[in-house]
């Protein structure tokens, strides 16, 4: 017999959101009122637990279970959300590991062979000052203050003075990897955000990493031009190459089995009806977990742009705007991940994470790391529909428990 | 020896570029302080002509020397620009049309033939309150008043009260209809606004008639989901099918020898990085001077966007932005405005108008119409920037000219 509760968990989740949700769904925005009630709520659920909690530097809730050795195994995510959020995206991670905790202690007596500690990072999501990962890159040290302590939110309030409010100063920031002191392991569940798991039918899957990003900004230059007066053959127009380069990453991407590239946002210049688009600029999103097939989409995009901007008369340019390495999960967690979601659920499935997570930046510090995926209803998150079939997150709860517990005798066993 | 005096008309262009020009181009928006004040300068030279002159309903400025027959012949263009404008796109037909008539004055002691009477239509570019060929469409009875005399310009103003200002009352729009009375052809020349004639190294062309436009907005629908976490295969991306639809117009277009069609504006959403296009709105705008291509182009891009959407799993809906059916000029003049040009320069060229002009509305009327082009330099206008070589505005005053001389001729024959 277990001593964990599914059914708790998915109590605490709904209380969550009767608490921090509104019409239109989550407001766990980080940095905000609603954010520091949930943590408030939080907090409570710790009375009488033989815990110590307290903030970090960066604001990373830290709750520790101190066992017989100090060698630790982390579990966590963030309750923080985006703006009109979801119920699951973060709290399920954090209340499922609170629920492994509590399993923990109760089946050691409050002394388990090694130190359990839960974290709930500060602002995942990055929803207010555009800066994602922000208390996981805080606590792994890969948090630049300089570039970000500047920010604002849109109502013009720096980053810093919010943060301050919430008893957080940017200054001590890089205190928060003292926090990496003895973490052996670190475990993350997350919903998927996708579709994979629901078109396969399956409740869980293994996460093997999340994937690299490289984020550029494609602009075709031709010559604006009357589309009344000019004829068809000696227009240079930047749509054309534009929309060449929109239909040719797919082939790029498809070359590569996980692979994915998007172009999300297009603009066109002057762009009005009676003119040929002189200037046209696309977003160009590309995504794997292996930084040599992620290298060699980006190279094969550049190459079609500069063929479709010839042939279009066009230039083009490129500016990156943002890029991240792959992060590939530790492979003795992948197979423990895997074992526990087959003796739960007799079906596992190994699937990389297109979105970004904390544990990437745990991960990146050194710290093993694996993240556990239950199946999303319709891929949909960071939306208030975002939901999963109760049953699913109740085999999530079990499974994890069993990863924590083999995690817990690898750490034991050196 | 010819009675007209080209380089008077240059060195008049130059005097009204002065006069309305800043460091941005022409300003002489149609109902401001500065066309009025143009409009001022053209009446100061009109002094000591033996003519009537007074202004329309519509606010249109009729010149008029009376000869033996009141049968008319109506030679004109518009003094208005846009913002930032050039000096000849308007200019240039009445300025021509004022140093015709001072030919026609001259040569027959004040009395000709038949009447000659020049026009400068207001608001052709209907730049401030977005209807163009305002003052011309009253003159020809298609305007629409109810529709109109609400609009606003950018700073809220009624077009009626602009109007007023002018001393053009809306209600009284219709009553320009009666300049109809005894007109018998209208002949107008305008920089060609395209890369044409510059292209085929060419002074001067016959236009053929100003090509119908059909302009709608086309909506691709997919479905939002995450950049990072959806797979290519499950995709339902709404740019895809618009990008598809921007490539094929042009094969649909080249089908047919003087057709053109254009996507000039695409804008997707939510247009961000992170998200597949869910919906893809872009404009097209097609045109042809013949009704039947027209209609055919319509039903090619519809029956081809179908196709996309079906590829994509998308749907698209089409809505109607605007249209203007084509408006061939007439045979006859035709062929005099090619002798003309023949006598003038040695080569003609006959090609259609991609813009619109007053001629049309004058021709819809159905009054025989035809336009002359002369080579715009790299097609621009619209901007300061826009020029012909002087040489080229002296072949078109005196080519003008005797296209003008050869319609009186016709005209007194009956």
């Amino acid at each position: 017999m277990t001593l964990v509760d599914p059914q708790r968990t998915i109590r605490e989740l709904k209380e969550l959101r009767t608490l921090t949700a509104d019409e239109n769904g989550a407001q766990r925005v980080a940095w905000t009122d609603t954010w520091l009630k949930s943590r408030a709520w939080f907090e409570s659920k710790l009375e009488g637990l033989p815990v110590e909690h307290h903030y970090d530097a960066a604001g990373n809730r830290w709750v520790t279970l101190k066992g017989a050795s100090e060698k630790s195994l982390l579990l966590g995510s963030h309750l923080d959300s985006v703006p009109n959020g979801g119920w699951l995206d973060g709290p399920l991670g954090v209340l499922t590991g609170l629920e492994v905790l509590r399993r923990f202690a109760a089946e050691f007596s409050g002394r388990p062979p090694i130190t359990i500690r839960l974290v709930d990072f500060a602002d995942e999501e990055g929803a207010r000052f555009g800066r994602s990962l922000l208390g996981s890159s805080a606590f792994g040290g890969t948090h630049n203050i300089e570039k970000d302590r500047a920010r604002t939110d849109k109502d013009g309030i720096r980053m810093d003075e919010a943060l301050r409010r919430c008893g957080v100063e940017m200054e001590r920031f890089d205190d928060a990897r003292v926090e990496q002191k003895n973490a052996a392991a670190y475990l993350e569940l997350h919903i998927e955000q996708g579709p994979v798991l629901e078109s396969m039918g399956l409740p869980l899957g293994v996460v093997l990493g999340t994937k690299g990003v490289e984020r550029h900004l494609v602009t075709f230059q031709g010559q604006e031009a009357h589309s009344g007066s000019t004829p068809m053959a000696v227009r240079r127009d930047a749509l054309a190459a534009a929309a060449k380069l929109a239909l040719e990453i797919r082939p790029i991407a498809r070359k590569h089995p996980e692979a994915v590239c998007t172009i999300g946002s297009v603009k066109t210049f002057p762009g009005i009806a009676t003119a040929v688009v002189g200037r046209c600029e696309a977003i160009l999103d590309q995504r794997d977990l292996d930084s040599v097939v992620l290298a060699r989409m980006v190279s094969d995009a550049q190459e079609a742009s500069r063929r479709f901007a010839a042939e279009e008369k066009c230039t083009v340019e490129w500016s990156r705007i943002w890029n991240i390495d792959p992060v590939p999960f530790h492979p003795v967690l992948l197979d423990f991940c895997e074992q526990a979601i087959l003796e739960t659920a007799g079906v596992a499935h190994r699937l990389p994470s297109g979105p970004i997570h904390d544990a990437a930046e745990v991960s990146r510090a050194g710290i093993p790391a694996v993240m556990m995926f239950v199946q999303s209803l319709k891929g949909i998150s960071h939306n208030k529909i975002e939901d999963t079939k109760e049953e699913h997150i109740a085999q999530a709860v079990l499974a994890y428990d069993r990863l924590a517990s083999k995690t817990a005798d690898w750490i034991s066993q050196g």
